[in-house]
Order: structure tokens, then C-alpha cells, then sequence
């Protein structure tokens, strides 16, 4: 039960083979689809991981904030979009990214657009966000006439760019089969088609389509309907995209490695230094109707070996994680040793913890280190 | 609907007479009981907030990691007990913290505190966790002879000083009431006296207890029974102190400014810019069994007005709230206003935030910032 690398506290492993493998197989997809590849970065929020990308020809991105636009621009990225609703109390960044970058931005309302309008002092992206269903932010697709007044209202500002309609089909995320993640792409991209058209049947030429959840890409080979992919969880997966069938086990590619402090034997229980400030509380519930914060893996030289059978991180508190484990399992624990927690939600996760530790030990940063 | 100071993004903002009034009153209490108060850090994290408990005569302290002791260590804080059990992995920090304060730590297994005692550079305090029912950590206590054993092991090491046994009793954030809480307050003090009684008729004597958790320290109007206390939230309380019945409204010191960057009047919706990663992801159960992020309220010049009818936060994303509110109040505001979140856990928001702002619009660092 041997680290990689001797740790102290919760340290955030990556496993780098799996990373570039994860970003490969999207990579391919999307050349042969021959769509624009324009990942979510805010899964990983690094430089140096954002690099490994333009390996594979990524030259387009997209962050959820301002702060990460800017922390991307600063670490030459030149065309970026910002996958969240404008928030105009930000136009100076707005404004300075604007000058700096291609700057994509999502509006969906006209109120949005005005205010933004007025105050551009220079040229961005404009994307509509599309509502297909997952009814958080977004136009619901078939409020067609507002649609088109918000077009409408975009063509009054000669410094936006309407770029075409954007969605995020976050229902995927609550799937329960592959077969229900195809229905949901097709679904999605039969919305879309029917916003385009009624946009082209009135006169809107030229619209991309662009969609964004990770189950979607991850299951589909091919998306040759829309125009640009923007999939972000992907790059490292976790136990959340793993229940929905998104990816395998073995593509999991970020894990906490946390100290275990106590044993209880009598209740098959094992308390580690590892809690919602490093994990954060996101959870999935497991078909017996249980919170899970995490599986659980056995370090070893290369990172970490299989999911544990039934073994997985029952609550967490600010610093603790309870593990509830097999008698065999615990009988072959000590204090001192580690394990390996596989995240629930490693967008959150990374977020958290800030840096990562390659298996060789060294150190990646983020823009939050 | 205007707030104390402009914002731009997510805001952490503390109404600092509310923070005062908050430790004068555990303060009164702590002197009439003639106990040590020894009140947790890890909620507020920060050196500056550490200052004004030193006018109300604290010098002994909580943490939660030895970072954190790390931390108050540096800033002139010389008696830091760090309630977590012990990471034997740390053995390094911990003798360096041992060198400069007065360190406490705990202990729950004489594995653990032979693996520590030779290790030990300096002289440390140390505490044995007992488990009056919360059930995460410490030893159970009704398992007297493992205590003593425990005890006796620590005696075989010169640099550890026996101090008492200390609890946390974690029950208490799963009340229904106050009289709930009296009730858990009453029992685990009979039995950790309990525990002290068998250790002094073993001639184990002048042990301390130390108790630690917020709503029965809140409730409590006289610890006399016990020797110490050690509440941390209580500096700030939260929606779940609310409904657990430890703080009023009026007490909650700590919310977050949140722009509005959507209004969906259909659904009674407003989307607003601060998501997981500001507030993190716990939540509260309604009556009505639906899981709530925060409550809502609208700005003023003092900070916050009063918790808003019917209005909630339903969901987090990454960067994202969903709010349900109700027709009359969706036609009050407006794309741009911002509206201030009462965190559902005030310690995990304020780890996220790393910063505060006072209603003054003073900024106030924490070890993270």
C-alpha cells in the first residue's frame, strides 16, 4: 500500500498517461466530426494542463468566469468564451479581455444585450444561450419570437458579433443509461436545428451551433450536426461520470490522496484527513439510496489500483472523511497509511485543492495556487 | 436595493457589530461559568478577526489542521489546541509547533500515541477524544478500559502531558429544538463525568473536559459541569444554526453579495453569479422536504435586511445559484442588483471566499487570501 510519492497531507494526484489519453480520444472524435474543439478549462483552471491541449491542435477554450478568462489570456489563449450568463456589473474586464482576445460571451435576454451594448468599447462574440431542457440559465427553444428579438437587438450594436446559439444539455447529468445520453444528444441537437431555422427563415444566416455536457461527448462518436464541442469534466472524469456511464474506471485521471488518522474496527470505519475543503460536498447516491463522497482505491507505484468493493466515503466534515469499508478491508489498514479517494465531482475537487502532484511527484498549478 | 459599497462579483461580506455581539455573549457566559473559553478557528481564519477576541480576554485557541495552528502560530497565538486526531505523518509540523506554543493534541488509540511519543521533540498537551454519541471520532464512552489504557500509554511518554478528555458532541447539529439540545448538553456532560470518575478512581486525577460543539454551547446559559468550551461558528452562525434554533436571525454575521445575471419571471427564477465554488455545496432540509442552499436577502446600507419570504437557493453549480422566489418579489429586481445569500454553513463559505469585506467595504484577509 505504497504512494507513489510520500505525502503529509491531502494531496490531489493526477495521473497524467490517463489525462492525455482522455484528451486524445475527445481530440479524435472531433477531427473526424470536423466541428471546432473548444474545451471547458474550468475543470482543470492550469496553464500548464491547458498546454498539453494545444498539442492536439486545441486553439479555442472555454472558462466560467471572468477571473478565469483573464488568468487564460495572461497564459496566451487568444480565443476564449465565457460560459456563463454576462454579468455587466464586470464590464471593465469585459471591456479589457475584449481588447485583449476574442472574447465569446452568452446573453439571454435583451435587457442583457442593452446594457452590454452601450457600454462595449470593443468587439466580442456574441453566443445566444438556449435552454433545451436542463432549465437552469438560458431562452427556452421555443420561445422563438423572443429568440429572435434578442437577434434583433445584437444587430442594433455594431461591436457584437453574433456568433450563433450555445447550449448546455445539463440533463445528461442526470442519466441513468448510454441510451438515454444518445436520446438526449439527439434531442438536443433536433432543438437547436429548429432554432436555426427558424432564425434562417428569418433571414439569421450563418449561425453555429455550439453544445457543451461531458456525457453527451464522451458517448456520441460523432457530432457532425453542430458546429463546436465544449466538454470540460472530461480531461479527468470522476465517480459522478462513471455512475452515468460517461466514462470507465480506468479513465479517472485526479484522486485524493488523504492520510487515514483512526480506524474503528468495531464499525468497519476509517476516518482519513481528507474532508469538504479538499473533496467539496458534492455526493451521488448509489442505487441502495446511500450518499457517496467518494470511492475509495489502495495507493500504489503507479497512482492507485482498483475501486475498493464496497468501500466508499459515507460524510464528510470539514476536514474528516468517514470511509465505511469491508471487515477484510479494514483488517489490512494501518494509521500512518493512505488512501486514495476518487472525487465525486473533480471540477469541484480540483477547485478545492488547488495543485496537483503528477505520480512523479511533481508539482502543476492552477490559477488558484 | 442598494448595496453598503459597490460589487463586482461574489462577495463575502461581515457585518462586524453582529461579529462582536456574537463573542461578547459566549464571552459572559465563559466568565460567569468560570471556564477556559478556547474558541475554534477554522470558521473565521483569519489573524485580524483572531485580534478582537483578545479584547474579550481569550488566549487559548482551536484549529483544525496544523496548518491553521501554523498560521495563528505566526500571528502571536501561543496556546492552540488542534482538534483533529492526530496525523502522524505531520510528525514534522508538529514538532516545529511544539517547539513555539503551547500545543494540544488528540488522540483516540495507543497505536497512535506510541507511533507520536516517539517521535516527540518537545513537550506536548495531549487530550483524549471520547465519543458521547456523535459517532465520527474518538473512542466510545462506555469503553472505559480502553481509556485507561490509553491513559497509561501516554504515561510512558515524558513529553506528553495528560490534559483531560475532550468531545465534540456532533449530535447537536441534528436537533429538532432547543430543549433537544439542552438534552444532548446535559448528557454528554454525565457522561464524560462519567469517564472522568472511572480514570480518578484508577488515581487518574486533575483531569480536565473539554466540550466543544455550537448549538449546545449556544443554548447553555452555564457550563459549570465541564472545564473548557470550544465553539467556533458561533462567531458568525449560519442558516443551519437558524433552524437548528442556536442563533437568531439577528445574529448571522457573515452572507454573500451576489450579482443577478438572469431573471426567469416565468419560474419565479433569478440566476445569480456565486455558485458551489463560493458558497460550497452543503445545504439545509426544508419542512417540506426540499434541500436549500441559503436564504435571501435584499441589500441596504447596513448590509442585509431581513430573510425574504419563500425565497431560497435550490441549487449550485460550479459558478451558478438558482433562486425560488416569489412573484411579487421577482418584479423588485432587476439584470445588475445584487442579492446577499445567508450561507447554509458559514465556516465551509468563508474556506471558500477567502476574503471578507466589512458593510464599511474594509477588506479583511484570512489564511487563504
Amino acid at each position: 500500500m505504497n504512494l507513489p510519492f510520500p505525502i503529509e497531507r491531502p494531496t490531489l494526484l493526477l495521473n497524467k498517461v490517463r489525462t492525455f489519453k482522455n484528451i486524445q480520444r475527445m481530440s479524435e472524435k472531433v477531427l473526424r466530426s470536423k466541428v471546432i474543439f473548444r474545451p471547458h478549462f474550468k475543470t482543470h483552471q492550469s496553464a500548464e494542463i491547458g498546454k498539453w491541449f494545444k498539442n492536439f491542435g486545441v486553439r479555442s477554450i472555454t472558462v466560467s468566469s471572468l477571473d478565469m478568462a483573464q488568468y487564460f489570456a495572461k497564459n496566451n489563449w487568444n480565443d476564449i468564451t465565457v460560459a456563463f450568463p454576462v454579468n455587466i456589473l464586470e464590464i471593465k474586464k469585459i471591456n479589457e479581455l475584449a481588447s485583449q482576445v476574442d472574447l465569446g460571451l452568452l446573453v439571454e435576454s435583451s435587457e442583457v444585450v442593452q446594457q452590454l451594448g452601450q457600454k462595449l468599447q470593443h468587439n466580442v462574440n456574441i453566443w445566444i444561450k438556449i435552454d433545451v431542457g436542463a432549465g437552469r440559465t438560458g431562452i427556452f427553444w421555443k420561445k422563438f419570437s423572443e429568440i429572435l428579438n434578442i437577434v434583433k437587438e445584437i444587430d442594433n450594436y455594431a461591436r457584437m458579433n453574433l456568433s450563433g446559439i450555445l447550449t448546455h444539455a445539463g440533463q445528461s447529468y442526470r442519466a441513468k443509461s448510454r441510451t438515454e445520453i444518445e436520446f438526449i444528444y439527439y434531442d438536443q441537437v433536433q432543438l437547436m436545428l429548429k432554432v436555426k431555422e427558424y432564425l434562417s427563415s428569418n433571414g439569421i444566416e450563418k449561425l453555429k451551433i455550439s453544445i457543451g455536457d461531458t456525457p453527451c461527448c464522451s458517448i456520441v462518436d460523432n457530432f457532425a450536426e453542430v458546429d463546436e464541442i465544449r466538454p470540460g469534466n472530461f480531461v479527468f472524469y470522476d465517480t459522478m461520470q462513471l455512475q452515468i456511464g460517461s466514462c470507465s474506471e480506468e479513465d479517472i485521471a485526479v484522486a485524493v490522496a488523504c492520510p487515514i488518522v483512526a480506524i474503528h474496527e468495531n464499525k468497519y470505519e476509517i476516518i482519513v484527513y481528507g474532508g469538504a475543503v479538499h473533496l467539496s460536498k458534492d455526493f451521488i447516491i448509489s442505487q441502495d439510496n446511500t450518499p457517496i463522497y467518494g470511492y475509495v482505491a489502495t495507493p500504489n507505484s503507479d497512482g492507485w489500483g482498483r475501486i475498493l468493493p464496497e468501500t466508499y466515503v459515507a460524510g464528510l466534515s470539514q476536514e474528516h472523511g468517514i470511509i465505511k469499508s469491508t471487515p477484510s478491508f479494514i483488517k489490512q489498514v494501518a494509521i500512518g497509511d493512505s488512501l486514495i479517494i476518487l472525487p465525486v465531482h473533480s471540477c469541484l475537487t480540483v477547485n478545492q485543492m488547488r495543485e496537483y502532484y503528477t505520480i512523479k511527484g511533481k508539482r502543476i498549478k492552477t490559477r488558484l495556487s
